[in-house]
């Protein structure tokens, strides 16, 4: 008996859904990849490859098994009514952690170093040193310790600055100081310098980013939102910013992307505005680690580990 | 017999030389620290402790037996003829390598995730991204591997960056491809993407930033410079950053300090002014640094390691 093809609904452009078709194509030559337009029998394709599916479509298709999403934050499928009742899977890429542990690092090294001073300074001319802080004497707080919140953590903690995380469970990490549940969320933040939110959203991580949380921060403290837009509550960092509490932050996602050309964190000197870049997916590594999913399915029926409706993530 | 005083000469200002007086007389309370204008006797003052000491004052110290200097660089030390040809130690503080592995590093990470890019996109309220580099394909060269030059490519290397580096005499590091020699230099930055100056400043270093080193680096480059200014052709580098074959530069020292106002580096698109503060001299760490030095020397007589006329440094 013949395999059904494998199904790819996605809303990018065609040019970058045509790219994605080949790369998947490539790592699974055994497959074959087709994207909406081009199946013709719904019936027996058991697998969907999806980013932001077109809603509704997915329902039409009355063997589907599970689905995999092409990129890791998942929070726009689980919240989907029209999405069948059926496993969803999320891009665990070991490539996407370590992407999203370099841009913090980054981040973090620009604010530790005083980049953002200097660079105020520079368009004023002005030659000024400030005193350097050195890394053992930072306190850096991660809120979310997945994949991405730990390979964060390892980097920092690599270059000596003093570790702390959040999540919702309990963890145990090397050279991290972990914390969890509401009480230690408090706790995690308190006399943070440099605050990175890496949760994945849900209806508990919703607006966690406000007033409640920045108040318990170190003096000029530093703000990094790697996590989704809809964490931050966004004129309680203005308000914090204004008044000096905050520093500096830079945020990568917004609650509209493309950030509209009328918000007014593009031009504000105290914001660094990144285009949702932090942990960019990568097609061929992410094609990879889909194609070992798929084929462990066709092997032996196992469905990889898929998220949790409850939980959000 | 009662020791004679230890003679503190600088051309500080008189708050910050203060300041150093302070802290060294904290760490060595059995000795007694005096300024130029404190001191009476100029006979039997047999160590000084200098910053830009003014010019011919130390020569009047007859019974003068070595020059400890506050600050790692000493060019302008070794290259003073007023001086006695006595020994002359720089500063090595572990804090002062450490603070420069940092900044370095926070440099090459900020290039590396393309923050200038964004940088000059958000001024454009431009949404686009650029596809990522990992750390592992990335190619730094690291001129110079003394304490500053060693931590450095430590750090670097444990981000997973490939480490190359280049040195007067032979090395054999870690992590580090080593290069040496006149020879070495061309194939230590060939296909370099990133290029970091650590170097000491002799006749043999000065002007060795330039476009017979330039053109040899991979297309998109960055320079930083956070040795001496006169390391520096900027006409050469102007050039690069124009014809966009160098990206972007991160100067942290210049020909003058403080960078004249009408320099045009300070609104260069492509380029990152430092007030010189890459790795900074920690009056408290530094002072425990040479209190050692100088307890050694009271108990032995032993002069610590002092730099080499000749090679200048």
């Amino acid at each position: 008996m013949q395999k059904a093809p494998i199904l790819l609904a996605t809303r990018l452009s065609p040019k970058v859904e045509a790219q994605w078709q080949k790369n998947l194509q490539a790592m699974m030559p055994e497959e074959n990849i087709l994207t909406l337009n081009q199946i013709q029998v719904r019936r027996g394709i058991e697998m969907a490859l999806v980013a932001n599916p077109p809603s509704g479509v997915l329902g039409d298709f009355p063997d589907l098994k599970w689905i995999q999403s092409l990129w890791a934050g998942v929070e726009n499928l689980l919240t989907d009514k029209t999405l069948p009742e059926i496993p969803i899977c999320r891009l665990i890429d070991p490539d996407l952690a370590q992407a999203m542990a370099e841009t913090v690092t980054a981040a973090v090294m620009a604010f530790h170093r005083d980049f953002d001073l200097y660079k105020s300074q520079q368009q004023q001319k002005s030659w000024l040193q400030h005193p350097p802080v050195f890394a053992r004497n930072r306190h850096v707080t991660i809120l979310g310790l997945g994949e991405m919140g730990r390979a964060s953590a390892a980097m920092l903690a690599a270059l000596g600055f003093s570790i702390h995380g959040w999540s919702r469970s309990p963890q145990n990490l090397q050279d991290v100081t972990c914390y969890h549940g509401e009480d230690g969320l408090r706790q995690s933040v308190d006399q943070a310098n440099i605050l990175v939110n890496l949760l994945p959203l849900t209806e508990q991580t919703y607006a966690i980013l406000n007033r409640d949380i920045f108040q318990h921060l170190a003096p000029d403290a530093c703000l990094i939102n790697f996590g989704r837009g809809a964490h931050l509550v966004e004129d309680d960092l203005l308000d914090y910013l204004e008044q000096g509490k905050i520093r500096h932050a830079f945020l990568d996602v917004f609650a509209k992307e493309p950030l509209p050309i009328e918000h007014l964190f593009w031009s504000h000197p105290k914001i660094t505005v990144f285009p949702h870049i932090a942990a960019m997916t990568n097609p061929v590594s992410a094609s990879k680690v889909i194609a070992q999913n798929i084929y462990r399915y066709r092997q032996t029926g196992v469905i990889p580990v898929s998220c949790n409706r409850v939980l959000g993530y």
